[in-house]
């Protein structure tokens, strides 16, 4: 398996990164593709034509989920997977997700060039909607498929606009019943993730890969405060009921309660806070926030949940509005297979590559694979620990060492 | 004069008023009508043709501001105004600027049926984009025609896509230069202005019509925090420059600072709070609020911006974010017309109606009228002090009320 870096076709993947990148709802470099939209679309048709480009078998699921196969000897067995997702929140940048698609593809293409016979079928899988930005919910795509959202609660999700997910997959042209889009246990024999740190770890300490042992456990809350509008020159002070002021006393409350835990590994965000009706003359009536909240220990997490729940309770007693609070999702964290993870470190010992065990504290569709699969993540590193912003980067050694590893891995797994 | 009372067609009045409120970009009863947008441009139209049928003569200057003249026996001396606005912030009512312009012009109908002849020409009104809802800036109209906004300056404004008012005026019609909109003092002979009170005072006192000594002075600042976005699992809290718990402390900061003066006639509102990019997983890296404060007391009102400044600069050193704080407007307070008030007075009384005399803490198109001309409001009753939600209410009789005195002020100054 020496051969496999010289084989590597680096400057091509780069090419497509950018092409990739260039698919986007906002004007590049800035890239914007949320799920089912007219950008996911096209970006969707590019790497499914490069995939059938390459030789494998492409189909989707019910849900837009995307596999692209590469048949083994013996296809009775469940093949190894590979993948991840390429829709990319408001103003993201090029790698996110799409270094592990097109890595992924790199990857067998890189072992079909050198004749590889795959003893186990090979997938690449391109997850639908890891990003929560349409539905307000993370991973879409492989939690449906992991079973852990049933198509009854799938159905009642809606899009900022009251779009449901019926609705929009249709309008996308993904028809079968979302009842079809679970998978068994055992589904693929392994999955291996290659992803970028979204972290400052690895650059920081020049070390090539990371071999992700743990995903952080995140959860997400909706918060709606109900208020009372009103002129803003006419209404005094003490009658008010602003929705806005009620929602920055828990945005603050919810920094301080991660600040309090004292554990690195403890961060939470508001992301959101949209008013209504959002004129500067008008009294905010209504305001509604979206939250994400993540530790790598669950218990910890679900303390900086309750406190976020207590300030509610403060913030509607004093101020007189009324606070709704809704748990999108508070998911278990995930822990990677110690066999998948020994194949990585042989291939990055092999490889001369240098490694260190690190933790995920983003959200992958790792954390929904590993529950069908043997699953690991392997991490490169990204300037500056930088992500979901336009100035993302990847260096194209570190694509390419990364690449290495997951194409080494992917051969021993499927031998 | 005695007569006014039984002449009023009420009933045609409250039709009308519900006509215009279905002219909504919202689903009525919610009245939404931003300034040049689709139903701004219907509202007019059926508001210009209801003049038009009244025999009056309308014309339209290079903003959209609409005059409707009435001309009297004695047209080179300067005509008696009267009206008010049509534009509606988003989830608005019908009443507030409407009740002035169509009640105006009931009031103008009353007087000829009663065949009336005035010696001064009598005009109606209807001033452009007196809700800062596109430009962020209120009284736009009113703002031009005293020229308390200079050409120069309304060049540059521009709504939050990004399109300038030359634009948007171009493509609702309005061709003409800017330069010729400014109107000398004494344009108007007098102007006279029909408002709900956007207060409750008068329905509380049970007071027919409320006599505008003063309009408090209005600021509006638009604050910018510009942090650091990011993953909102992957960035520690330390590292953190979040730009929307920055603008969280200072939308408090400014809730304290009015309640601080302990005067009941301070009030100031954050009503815009946009957060950029807006995704539940993203660590905000901009936010844009839009603040408006309130006072009888311009120098009080002006120490709570000081206070709000000193609450920026500290959040930006405690927090790493860049602030910048751009102070769209600053109006003096402005002192109406007493020999105004006296003949409104005398029409109350002469009319048997209750009144008391207050101060407008909502802003008004007639802050500028009274630079160019002797001017004075009249409020009337608005259930429960409600306005700018599609609840607003004003009875019938409150408003024939309004027109009433209205007619009766009309013909005393046109005399």
């Amino acid at each position: 398996m020496t051969t496999v870096g010289p084989k590597l076709s680096i400057d091509g993947l780069i090419a497509e990164l950018k092409t990739l990148g260039n698919i986007s709802e906002a004007e590049p470099p800035v890239v914007t593709r949320v799920v089912f939209g007219e950008a996911d679309l096209r970006a969707r048709a590019y790497v499914k034509q490069l995939c059938a480009d390459a030789g494998l078998a492409v189909s989707e699921d019910a849900i837009g989920n995307t596999f692209a196969l590469w048949e083994g000897t013996d296809p009775e067995l469940a093949p190894i997977g590979t993948g991840s997702h390429i829709d990319a929140i408001p103003n993201a940048g090029l790698y996110d997700g799409c270094v592990g698609v097109l890595g992924g593809l790199e990857a067998i293409r890189t072992l079909k060039q050198l004749g590889f016979t795959p003893r186990r079928s090979i997938e690449l899988v391109i997850f639908t909607a890891e990003e929560p930005t349409r539905f307000g919910i993370g991973c879409l795509g492989s939690r449906m498929m992991a079973n852990a959202l049933t198509p009854e609660k799938a159905r009642n999700l809606r899009d900022k606009q009251g779009r449901t997910l019926d609705e929009l997959r249709a309008w996308a042209g993904f028809e079968g019943s979302l009842e079809s889009v679970a998978m068994p246990l055992g589904r693929f024999g392994g999955f291996v993730e290659l992803h970028i740190e979204q972290g400052p770890t690895l650059e920081r300490e020049g070390v090539d890969i990371g071999l992700v042992t743990h995903i952080a456990a995140p959860a997400s809350l909706r918060i709606t405060v109900d208020g009372e509008g009103g002129h803003a020159g006419a209404t005094l002070m003490p009658g008010r009921k602003d929705a806005l002021t009620a929602a920055a006393e828990l945005i603050l409350a919810l920094e301080a309660a991660a600040k309090a835990t004292g554990a690195i590994d403890t961060v939470a965000t508001t992301g959101v806070c949209d008013v209504f009706p959002g004129a500067v003359n008008s009294i905010p009536s209504r305001v509604r926030l979206e939250t994400d909240i993540r530790d790598i220990d669950g218990a910890r997490r679900d303390r900086v949940i309750d406190s976020l729940k207590a300030a509610c309770i403060d913030v509607e007693s004093r101020r007189g509005v009324t606070i709704t609070l809704e748990q999108v999702n508070a998911d278990p964290p995930a822990t990677c297979d110690a066999a998948i993870l020994a194949a990585l470190e042989d291939s990055a010992k092999a490889a001369g590559k240098s490694y260190r065990k690190m933790v995920s504290r983003a959200y992958h569709d790792s954390l929904f694979a590993a529950r069908i699969a043997p699953g690991a993540m392997l991490f490169i590193p990204c300037r500056g620990g930088v992500s979901h912003r336009p100035d993302e980067y990847a260096s194209p050694e570190w694509i390419g060492a990364g690449v290495q590893i997951l194409a080494r891995t992917l051969a021993h797994l499927a031998s």
